[in-house]
C-alpha cells in the first residue's frame, strides 16, 4: 500500500515525524495515511482514497471537514484581528463575548472562564487552580487528585498522571499524589451476582474508603468524564454520579466534570452532566468547543470555585498563570460560531435524531458471537470484542484484534478507533442515515473477516 | 478611564474572566483594555484608542496585526482542510511539509518533529521524552531537570516547575526534581571585582557542582533560553553557552534550547543558538513559529535524540503521547508561511537593519539617572530601573515602579511590559524607523514622569 520512493509522502512522514499514539508496526507496514482534504464526514488521502471518518477526527470534527459557516467565522476573524493574548488585563472583544457565552450555556448561574489551547492544558490548569486554592485557604497539603482507572484527561505530565491508563508507566507516571479509583464499567467489573445498583454502591464506597485512607484534607479534587472517552466509550453505571457526588460533598471535595469529549452535543445535550443529571463544581471543555477548527480549551468555574479562586487571586493581586494563545481572538470567534452551529443550527438535534439508528446498528453488530457488549450514549459507542461471549474472555493480546479490525476498516474506506479490544465509534454530528448505514455495513464486514481469522 | 455600566466591555470582562498574569489592582482601577483590531504594529480598543504594541502581543505577533500573507495562508487552508489530528499514523499533508521544513531550517542535519499547541506543552513534552528515554535506556532514575533562576518555560505544572520565578510558589511549585542554577546576568549577579569571563566560569562551575551533588546519573536534561525572555530580556554572559555545554557533555546531559521567544528572527538569526554559536540537542519552538496567528509549539529533536527516542518507541511499538490538535493543518499551513515571511520576505532582515537604531535608542534612555543598565540582543531589550545607579539599588517594591511606567505608557498609547523593575521592549519585526522613534519618545516621557514622582 505504501509508496516507498524517497520523496513520497509516506517516506517523508517517516523521516521527519516522531509519531504519537501510533502503532509503529502498522505504520511501517502500511505507511502513513497523509490526508489532504475532506467533505462532510469523509476525508481523502494523497492517493485519492476516500475514508468515512467514524472517529470525527479525534471526537472533535463534529461538523464535518468542510463546514462553510465555521470556515467563514475563522476567515472573517483573520481579516479583522488575527491574534492577541489575554495577559495584563488586555484581551480581544471575541474573548469577552465567548466568556459571557460559555457562562450562559454552562449549568452555572454565574462563573469565570480561563482559556487554554487544549483539554490537556485545561485539566493541568484546573489542578493548578486547586493547588492554588488549597494553599491560599490555609490547606497547602490539599494536593491529591483522584480520577478513575481507564479515564483519559490528557498528556501533559500532570494530565497524563490523571489519566488512568497503564501506558503512562513508560514515562514514570503517574506523579505521586495522583490516585485512581475503580472504573464504573458494570459489564466488565461487576461481580458475580452483583446488581448494577450494588455495583454503583460499591464504587461509591471504594471512593469513600480511598478518601479516608488518604486523608480527606489531602484531597484537592475528583475529576471524571461523564462518559469515559479514550477508556473505550464507557457510560457510568446507573446512579454513579449521584452516589459519588454524595461522598465528595461529605468531604468538601470539588467534582470536576471533564467534558472535553461529552461537551457540546456528543450525548445529545449541551453537557454530559446534563445527561446524567448532576451539577459539577467546574467544567473542562475542549474539542467540540471549536468543532476541531482551532486548538482551544476552557476551564469554566462554577459559582463557589469562581468566588474562592477570585478571592485567593485578589489577596496576592494576581493569578500568575496564562498561555500565550489563551483566548486567541480567532479561536474565540470560531468557538462562538461552533456553539451556535452545534446547539442551534441542528447538529445536536441530529445527534438526538440519529441516536436510535446508532443504537439499533450497534445492537445488530453486538449479536456477533465475538462481540461481548455494545455500550455508549448519544453518538459515542463501543463494541467490545471477546474470544468467548459467555465468560467475557478477551482475545489473546498478541492477536491485536481491535487493530486488525480497524486496519481492515481502513482498507474498506472506514476510519474507526481501536481501544483495548474494543472498536469505538463517534461519528460526526452531520452524518446522514445513509452514511450511518455505510458505516455499519463496512464495520460488519470487517468484524466478520477478522473474527473468521482469529476466532 | 473604565466604563462601569453593567453591560460595558469592562464590566463583562470583569464578570466572566479569571484574569491571568494581570495586576488586579490596575485592572480594577483602569478597567480591562478590550482590543478589537490592529494595523501593522498598532492595536485599537473598543473605545477607539490606538496603542503602539512594543510587546509584539506576547513577543509573537512579529509580522504585525494585519499581515495579509499570513491571513491568506490561514484562510486558504480553512477552505482546503480545516482540521485534523496526527494520531494513528494519519496526518495532514501540511503537517508532513512543515516537519520537513522545520528539520531543514534547524541547525540539525537530521531530526524528528513533535507538535504541540504551545511552548508550555512543548517543554512539558520534552520532559516526558527525556523521562521516556531514561526509562527505556535502563536509567529510570534519570529524571531531574535543571533550568536557571529567572528562566521562563511555561505554565503547565511541569513547565512552571522549570520556570525559575518565585511566583510559582503559590501553586506549591516547583515539583520535586526541578533544580534551578544561577542566572547568567553579569550586571546583577557579578561579584565585586569579578570580570565577565570569571563570572561565566563561576556559572559553569556552579552547574557542575550541582550536577555532582545531585548525582550525574539522576539528571535528565538542562533547558535554557538563549536569551532569557520573561526573566527580563537577559542575554547570557560572554561565553556562557560554550562553558555550560562543556560541562553538560562531560556528564552526557542533553542541552535543550528553549527558542520559544528567540526562534525565527528575534535575535536577527533563525535561532538564538546560532547567535550564540552553539548546537543544542533539541529545540523547543513556538510563538514566532506562526507569528501568533495560530497556537502551535514544536519539539525538534536533533540527530542523537531523534535516533534514541525512535529506538525506544520501536521497542514498545508506540510513543504514547499526542495532543488532539498536534500538527493541525491550519497551524502547519500558517507556520509554513510564517517561516517564509520572517526568514525570506524581509522581516529577519528588518530586525538586523533596525537593531542599531534599537540599541542607540536604548543607550540614550539608559543615560537616565534611574536606569541602571540597558541590555538585550536583536529586537529584544530591557531597561532596568534603579533607585541608585552607582550601587544598582532597586526601588522599594511597594512603589511598583515598572507597572507605573507601563501604565503611563499605556495612557500615552504605547504598550510595553513591566518585568520586575525592568521595562521590556520586543517590537514587531515590521516596525519602521519612525515607529521606533515614536516608541522611544513615548517611553522617554513616561520614564521622566514616573521617575520625577518616585525618585
Amino acid at each position: 500500500m505504501r509508496d516507498d520512493s524517497p520523496n513520497s509522502w509516506e517516506s517523508r512522514a517517516d523521516s521527519f515525524s516522531l509519531y504519537g499514539f501510533t502503532d509503529l508496526p502498522s505504520v511501517h507496514e502500511r505507511g502513513a495515511v497523509v490526508v489532504t482534504h475532506g467533505k462532510g464526514p469523509y476525508v481523502y488521502d494523497v492517493h485519492g482514497r476516500e475514508y468515512l471518518d467514524a472517529n470525527s477526527g479525534l471526537w472533535n470534527m463534529v461538523a464535518g471537514f468542510d463546514h462553510p459557516g465555521l470556515a467563514e467565522a475563522a476567515k472573517a476573524q483573520y481579516d479583522r484581528f488575527p491574534g492577541y493574548h489575554a495577559f495584563f488585563g488586555r484581551m480581544s472583544d471575541q474573548t469577552v463575548l465567548l466568556s459571557q457565552k460559555l457562562v450562559e450555556v454552562s449549568p452555572f448561574e454565574k462563573g469565570r472562564v480561563f482559556y487554554t489551547n487544549s483539554g490537556s492544558e485545561a485539566n493541568d490548569t484546573m489542578v493548578k487552580i486547586l493547588w492554588f486554592l488549597g494553599a491560599a485557604e490555609g490547606n497547602p497539603q490539599r494536593r491529591k487528585i483522584i480520577t478513575r482507572v481507564n479515564s483519559y484527561h490528557g498528556v501533559t505530565a500532570v494530565s497524563a498522571s490523571m489519566t488512568g491508563k497503564p501506558y503512562n508507566s513508560v514515562f514514570g507516571l503517574p506523579l505521586p499524589g495522583f490516585i485512581h479509583v475503580g472504573c464504573p464499567h458494570y459489564w466488565r467489573f461487576g461481580q458475580d451476582g452483583e446488581t448494577e445498583e450494588q455495583f454503583t454502591e460499591r464504587m461509591a464506597k471504594e471512593l469513600e474508603a480511598t478518601i479516608i485512607k488518604e486523608g480527606p484534607d489531602t484531597i484537592a479534587g475528583f475529576f471524571a468524564e461523564p462518559v469515559m472517552g479514550a477508556g473505550g466509550a464507557i457510560p457510568p453505571s446507573k446512579g454513579y454520579f449521584q452516589a459519588v457526588q454524595k461522598v465528595l460533598k461529605r468531604y468538601n471535595i470539588p467534582l470536576i466534570a471533564d467534558e472535553v469529549i461529552t461537551g457540546f452535543g456528543r450525548t445529545g445535550n449541551t453537557w454530559g452532566c446534563e445527561t446524567y443529571d448532576f451539577t459539577p463544581d467546574a467544567i473542562i471543555s475542549s474539542k467540540n468547543l471549536t468543532a476541531g477548527y482551532f486548538p482551544m480549551g476552557a476551564v469554566i468555574l462554577g459559582p463557589d470555585l469562581a468566588d474562592r479562586v477570585q478571592a485567593a487571586a485578589e489577596a496576592i493581586e494576581e493569578f500568575p498563570h496564562g498561555f500565550t494563545a489563551s483566548g486567541h481572538p480567532v479561536g474565540c470567534a470560531v468557538a462562538l460560531k461552533a456553539i451556535d452551529v452545534i446547539m442551534s443550527e441542528g447538529l445536536a438535534e441530529n445527534v438526538r435524531t440519529l441516536t436510535p439508528l446508532f443504537e439499533e446498528g450497534m445492537a445488530r453488530l453486538a449479536e456477533n458471537a465475538n462481540i461481548g457488549e455494545w455500550r455508549g450514549k448519544g453518538l459515542m459507542g463501543a463494541l467490545e470484542a471477546v474470544q468467548d461471549k459467555a465468560t467475557k474472555t478477551p482475545f489473546d493480546g498478541s492477536l491485536s484484534v481491535s487493530e486488525r479490525i480497524a486496519n481492515t476498516c481502513t482498507d474498506m474506506g472506514l476510519i474507526c478507533r481501536p481501544l483495548g479490544q474494543a472498536v469505538v465509534l463517534c461519528p460526526p454530528f452531520i452524518m446522514t442515515p445513509a452514511q450511518m448505514d455505510e458505516m455499519f455495513d463496512k464495520l460488519e464486514k470487517a468484524l466478520k473477516k477478522v473474527f473468521a481469522e482469529v476466532a
